[in-house]
């Protein structure tokens, strides 16, 4: 065996559902046509970016200072750019955001990166809600800490805040949320993070060391009518808040995020100054430069979503008709149905022979369930109903 | 003090020499005038990418799918612009490389972390010859190793092998080259490479496990008249090029890079997948789309570059006249004369004075000589031998 790090090994050589059914479904088109397969696998937004985003690309690669658009912007980002991100939380959310509480970042995942890594001390432990982002394990792991798995509250993807308060120890140095939520779909309510703030700090003040909140919003602003998002550092001050517009702007490619300190956290300088320190050692150096200044003048712009909400009425309507048990989802482009029997491994294989790609909920911590990412035309979606329809019989 | 990572938290906060000195140069600028300030401090290209760059860029805006540009590509990268350097180097190098053997990386600083954390058990060494860029200790120690300095060849800067020799042991895991380099301007002459080749084949064997070289290439491009880089994995198979397009297109912010794995490696695909697994860990997810493929499009391009060589021939001519000595630099956009006195930092102190804006050779682990970065215009290279001269006049 090569004389390598294991865990970098074991982790580039991971087979991946996922990318399983990716392969699976290229074979499947080539056989019945890519109208017949119905891939609710992956998470890659299918709508464009709105025009603004490729016109002020454009704009900004033909008149601004051509050395200075792909120079190394400080490492924290542009100060007009952060600037003007700050303003536009003032202004939508009533909070007030400064700019220099902003790290600019590659995505959110780069943004969890350098959070866990600026926070935990080996061994220290992280709080995650199933059903999870399985990518957590792997950051929290990389920042020397441990994953804590709170199982799931499958009635509303809530926190089950029994389990929870159990977890909970002076070992915790930190909890991330991801509202709404992949696989889920759901979004907290206010009175879930109202008494998520509370029980963070009472356990803060128990333990006598801050618990840190880890709010990875990606999905922040795919939310569905009615919806609140409640903005998560007007109720706890010990937040981080990990933004990407990657489905926002439908930009996941381009890797562009920030951190955000809240106003009120204790000792804010140092906790942002430890988060830009782990950046220097993960590598990151600055975040791109251009995307930088495009998601910044796009900053009160999205993709056009109301598709996603389209397909998730259809969905639910349908699914619920051939007998799923389905949570509405809230946001996101996921809904995550109970599987019909309870091994979801063996349930979602079953659905290849309906030329459906679905994802098993085991690996986001939730066995007996399956997440459906339906950002796919509309049209696939109502068909796929069909195909749901014959999986269903095919167990009855 | 903050309950965070210690290590980040130093990172973070430390007070930065290049920082200060632009700090310093902002203040006189307001003083005095730009064109009175000669900040030779900072490693940014001073001429703008080929317009085919920025052309190249607003034609894929324009024209490619609206969804696929900006959608997250394979984590090694896509594979039409895999394919597309692995030619290019085929074509430059005469070297078999393999689309599948890139894996493209944010930036050459992404490039060196994947490297490190994909190679690295904790405590392992990795050796680095002065003088060197000083980031180089940060990523390596993030990256849970031990960096091993190993002392100047002030004569030529190319490698002590008897020190070199001296510090290998069992725990050698890696050696990182930067050639041409920064600060010194040098390039590993053939002879310099075959002779580290043959040192690592041969220590290699004697310890019964592989020290992989890594080889940091930001400058490949960047090589003046009659002076040949050597291509490195054509001489040591186990070889990592971590390669960049910040200096050879000037797109320092957009972060766009790869890691090469020789073709020839030991186990080279289980490399190849702890390097993308450290690519996991770290957050990295994929490389920026857009950028992907301008570079691939770009990939025998340059910038242009005979501006350096030019501000290179007028100071090493006018700094010698002034009674610098100076190792004649055979790339990149810097030169590391030696200090008028012993302690550097106090030269480069001086200089401010002087309205020269100059690195101390300390940080890059040699001390007695400081760093001009000459990415300038050339018209304030030459005004600046006049502040040279008043410098070395004083020390008279």
């Amino acid at each position: 065996m090569a004389n390598v790090n294991k865990t970098a090994l074991g982790l580039g050589t991971q087979r991946s559902v996922i990318r399983e059914l990716f392969e699976f479904g290229k074979k499947r088109i080539a056989e019945v046509g890519a109208e017949n397969v119905f891939d609710f696998s992956i998470g890659n937004p299918s709508v464009p970016a709105p025009e603004m985003v490729n016109e002020t690309a454009v704009r900004l690669l033909q008149e601004m200072d051509p050395v200075l658009i792909h120079s190394y912007t400080s490492a924290q980002g542009d100060a007009q750019v952060r600037e003007k991100i700050a303003q536009s939380i003032r202004k939508r959310f009533d909070y007030p955001a400064e700019a220099d509480s902003l790290y600019m970042s590659t995505g959110a995942a780069g943004a969890l990166c350098c959070c866990l890594n600026g926070l935990l001390n080996p061994g220290e432990e992280v709080i995650v809600f199933a059903p999870f982002f399985p990518e957590y394990k792997v950051f929290i792991e990389g920042a020397g800490g441990v994953m804590k798995l709170i199982p799931a509250d499958v009635d509303a993807f809530q926190i089950d805040f029994d389990r929870f308060e159990e977890a909970l120890s002076p070992n915790t140095k930190a909890v991330i949320v991801n509202s709404p939520n992949n696989p889920s779909g759901a979004v907290y309510s206010e009175e879930t993070v109202q008494r998520l703030a509370k029980v963070l700090t009472d356990k803060s003040a128990a333990y006598g060391h801050v618990i840190y909140l880890i709010t990875d919003e990606p999905y922040r602003e795919i939310a569905f009518s009615g919806v609140k998002v409640p903005y998560v550092p007007k109720y706890y001050p010990n937040t981080l808040v990990c933004y990407s517009w990657s489905k926002s702007l439908s930009l996941p490619g381009e890797r562009m995020g920030y951190v955000q300190v809240a106003e009120d956290m204790e000792e804010k300088e140092m906790v942002y100054a430890a988060v830009a320190g782990a950046g220097r050692f993960l590598g990151y150096v600055s975040a791109p430069s251009l995307f930088q200044r495009v998601c910044a003048q796009c900053v009160d712009e999205t993709s056009d979503i109301s598709v996603y909400e389209r397909n998730k009425d259809i969905l639910v309507k349908g699914l619920r008709e051939i007998g799923f048990t389905v949570v509405e989802p809230q946001g996101t482009f996921y809904m995550f149905p109970r599987t019909l029997i309870e091994d979801d491994v063996a349930f979602c294989e079953k659905a290849k022979d309906f030329n459906l790609l679905i994802v098993p909920g085991t690996g986001f911590g939730c066995p007996g369930h399956t997440r459906i990412s339906y950002c796919v035309p509309t049209e696939r979606a109502e068909r796929s109903l069909e195909a749901f329809a014959k999986l269903a019989a095919f167990y009855r």
